[in-house]
């Protein structure tokens, strides 16, 4: 049996809370942020709160094995005294929506292959896909990550306004949306390239930026660029 | 029965006649644009050739209807003398890639009611989506279309690149792109927004252009900025 003790009361804390309640080998307790006074021991603390309260927080833990579950925070932004590491979910985490964590990737970092095999059993306890990615390697994936969903997303949004201004539905666009995220699971996305930019069709590039605002055009051009010179 | 007549070797027109095979209310002959000297007569003449061949290839047609497939072109840019009309599907369609046609939207534009039905009649015979979308409106969603797939394409590239420059590995992210794409189906693009530039998490933002070469930077920041004024 390992010992899990969850601080915070967010989203991400309370979908692993949740998890864990019905992980045969894990004994969880989730307790506030806010109430730091008497901690219960444990195998292995996670701190789930935000990014500016993770030094403070752990500051405050004496337990002797303490993770946070950030992707934008190296694993020496905790400052407990003891054992330090990272629990980190590449995961969007909605309060409503389950979270399927057989689908979660986890990110694991630890100071030794002990405390690494320790966080490996409590990530295998509720997932699948487990990773050993150092700090420097998740500040990467922190910032691919905002490419591929936060700035993909944005993208969705303009074809989303564009389709309102004329009266089109965006449902119709759904079955491509699915494709392009499907087909770089068998093409690299250089492969998958296709569209007036990388064919160097001016005529359509054209056409597309007389129907688009300054705004959208900006991007427009931008971004058709940087695929026309492979950046 | 409807006769329908493919005229071009292509993809697009390799798939539709592998479909229309097996509807059971089709009959199909498909000939290449090459050889316009003997155009057998059809219902329905689909032209799916290069956008800058449609007016030439269209111009040799006797036929009574003749459609085009392009998503770019209007419907006037067909210069055959009889009836007009469109035959949009929006999907990339790849050569060696089997294409469930259940799942592509068909865009129909046609200048009468008869001659629509009759569009709308051969589409179902392989297709379930289908929608009546006129010159305009499909101008906009091949507009629409290329943020969606095009650049959000070229996002994953750039996220591809910073994994590879870090030793990550792309497949880490994968989750993550599903997830986005699965997210616009129940919430708003602009409802589904995450991430720092939203948040206007100014740290973050620094500590990931840090992290990223110039052109990446450039993108980066016009996206930002676009994000947080809700273009």
């Amino acid at each position: 049996m390992i010992s899990v003790l969850l601080i915070g009361k967010g989203n991400v804390s309370t979908h692993l809370y949740d998890a864990f309640l019905k992980a045969d080998n894990i004994t969880v307790t989730q307790i506030s942020s806010r109430k730091l006074e008497n901690i219960p021991s444990a195998d292995v603390t996670i701190i789930a709160v935000s990014d500016d309260a993770i030094a403070t927080v752990s500051s405050k833990i004496k337990n002797s094995f303490v993770v946070h579950t950030s992707g934008a925070c190296a694993i020496d932004e905790l400052k407990n005294n003891n054992r330090k590491g990272v629990f980190y979910m590449l995961q969007t985490f909605s309060k409503d929506k389950e979270v399927s964590f057989k689908e979660v990737p986890f990110c694991l970092e630890a100071e030794n292959k002990k405390d690494e095999n320790l966080l490996t059993e409590v990530a295998k306890s509720i997932g699948e896909k487990i990773y050993t990615i150092n700090s420097e390697q998740r500040k990467a994936l922190h910032v691919a990550a905002v490419f591929v969903n936060n700035f993909t997303n944005h993208l969705f949004k303009i074809g989303n306004d564009i389709c309102k201004e004329n009266n089109v539905p965006f449902k119709i666009l759904e079955t491509l949306i699915d494709e392009t995220a499907l087909k770089i699971k068998t093409l690299s996305p250089e492969k998958a390239q296709t569209g007036p930019a990388v064919r160097n069709d001016q005529k359509t590039i054209k056409n597309h930026l007389n129907l688009l605002n300054k705004k959208q055009q900006e991007i427009y051009t931008i971004i058709t660029k940087s695929i026309q010179n492979g950046n």
